[in-house]
């Protein structure tokens, strides 16, 4: 880790599939633009449901990634 | 959301197969006798270990429904 | 207090105005079916933003109230 | 637990008496009105003072019990 | 929710009348960068004291809003 | 803050009009016995109900004031 | 409750006996110089062994009472 | 406490008679195979309940003891 | 659970797979070592990120087994 | 501990220096006014920064003392 | 603190000194981007360690910082 | 990471010197029973009074390393 520092975003990420799926589906879209992502962390998982089914599974994560230095 | 009120009950479902089919047994179980559910957020995942394996996974949940009019 | 037992139960009231009268909604419907409620504690405090302004805000309660005898 | 699903409810107890008994007095009354009680968990110890002394104290629990078939 | 990711950033908005007041002043200010933002949760309400009454009252907000496509 | 020490006390404020009037009626109170008070923070938010009605709103603070110096 | 303001201090009182004991130990204490005091509710319960078996019990309690008017 | 570092454990102990009982309980298995148990702190009390009326109380402790050296 | 004390301890498991398979990979080891294990608790559910992808799942478990006696 | 009530109050301590140089500010403050001052809990670490710098450290304790009886 | 709006981040430092300086790490990194830097807050403090020591000390952060207007 | 699985236990240090210190001392005295200690985090940070100065730095930790294959 030396002296490098780190951020932490919160971010939620849906899927119809199921709660890991959705987490992919966060980390994925994080990764689109921010390099050095380092760590994710579950905060909550919940669900929206629809006629007594689970229509999609929302996860909300901190996602870690290093600092690039501003130079 | 209007002028709506909604309900929180606490369920806890099982399954012999993982996490995210012990969340779907208590949405099934749910959706019997309530209308109107809406979302579900995690509150604990725990399990029953039996010979050194799983025998239970167990996801305690909040689920949320809107109340009909007493009328 | 004497012998009595009380319940709780956790509602969330939605109100376009602000957060007191979310809370007031939810204790007016509770009221429509429960007898002796005595007391509520507020759990969270959301809000539904469309176009940029809070469209509803949402209080979620705990409402306790005296449970009768059965008899 | 195989297929089954529980629910948890919120009661307080009270008792002249002392903590344990506050307990005893809110699984007495959820069992009048509900089978299948299977568990508690105590959430709060609060006590009410009258004239520098204990007049009731109260036990907040979670209950769990198993839900029937609504068949 | 479909397949949209969510951020959530933490502000803190100010207000010399009241907790309410407070959260439509750091909803407003995220509204004029952000688009897509979608709730709130209060995080904690605090407030800076000065002659023996209330000068700022300062809430803190988790803000959420529908990340774009990096398109 | 230089060299100064604060102290935090806990207070419960208590109105018939509202939450934000429970924390004036504490800030009030405290400020007739304490110089130097600077900030407070909202713990819990509670209320006594009374005929399905909002009796008093009660809303408990931590309360920080600047202790002098013994001399 | 009016427009009374309450105070609440957090004290530990202990006991050779049990639990329930360490608590009415505080609360006598706190009754020697404290008018009206209200309620208490538990923060912590902890003790001290020696030679394997319990020497005090320390309970930790948050005790509220009103406070008079200053005049 | 001079140079000591101390070890903390979480057990739990159950009674049929009450919680401090089961702490007891806990505390004597520990005192059988670990020599300077120092304190406890109480983590969790539930119960398991029997035909409507409480047949264990389960109470999850947390136990420190001072380290020998390893010498 | 009669008289018997139980003992938790905490493990982290990981897989390259998803987060159920990270809870069996730690449940798997700790019964190589330990008789009576008898359920399992996830505390934080975690992951190390490599680019861009999830490289391991990490779940954080307590796990709680039947303690034999010393005899 | 014998038959002794310990009573906790919070402070915040400051210091340019660093946390136990502000943890140290506030128990000398406390001792100047408090006998039998006996330990202490880190809170909170906070700090005011200015300049990009941080000009001041504050950590907010729980202090613990013994209370003299009454007499 | 007048109508401004505060912006909280959250940003992890390191350091093979102590827990301070991994703290005035991560205070130099934000403020090399950021003006208006006003607080931070201690979230976590952790630290890898290599071959029985103390390789780097990493700490948690929130760090709050006044937005300016977007103009 | 690969499939390893992990195991935190919970020490607590002392030190007359300062906090930092104190998790040093937990360290080295994990460091002389285990291998492969990967990494801790702080839980508690208290202290011993005595004589209105600190005495005793006493910072809890968790502490967590690689288990062994049992082989």
């Amino acid at each position: 880790m030396a002296d490098h520092v780190y951020k932490t975003i919160e971010l939620t990420g849906s899927s119809t599939t199921g709660s890991d799926d959705a987490i992919r589906t966060a980390i994925a879209r994080a990764a689109q633009t921010l390099r050095n992502i380092d760590w994710f962390q579950v905060v909550e998982t919940r669900g929206h449901i629809v006629d007594g089914a689970i229509a999609h599974w929302q996860v909300t994560l901190k996602v870690g990634f290093r600092m690039d230095d501003p130079g």
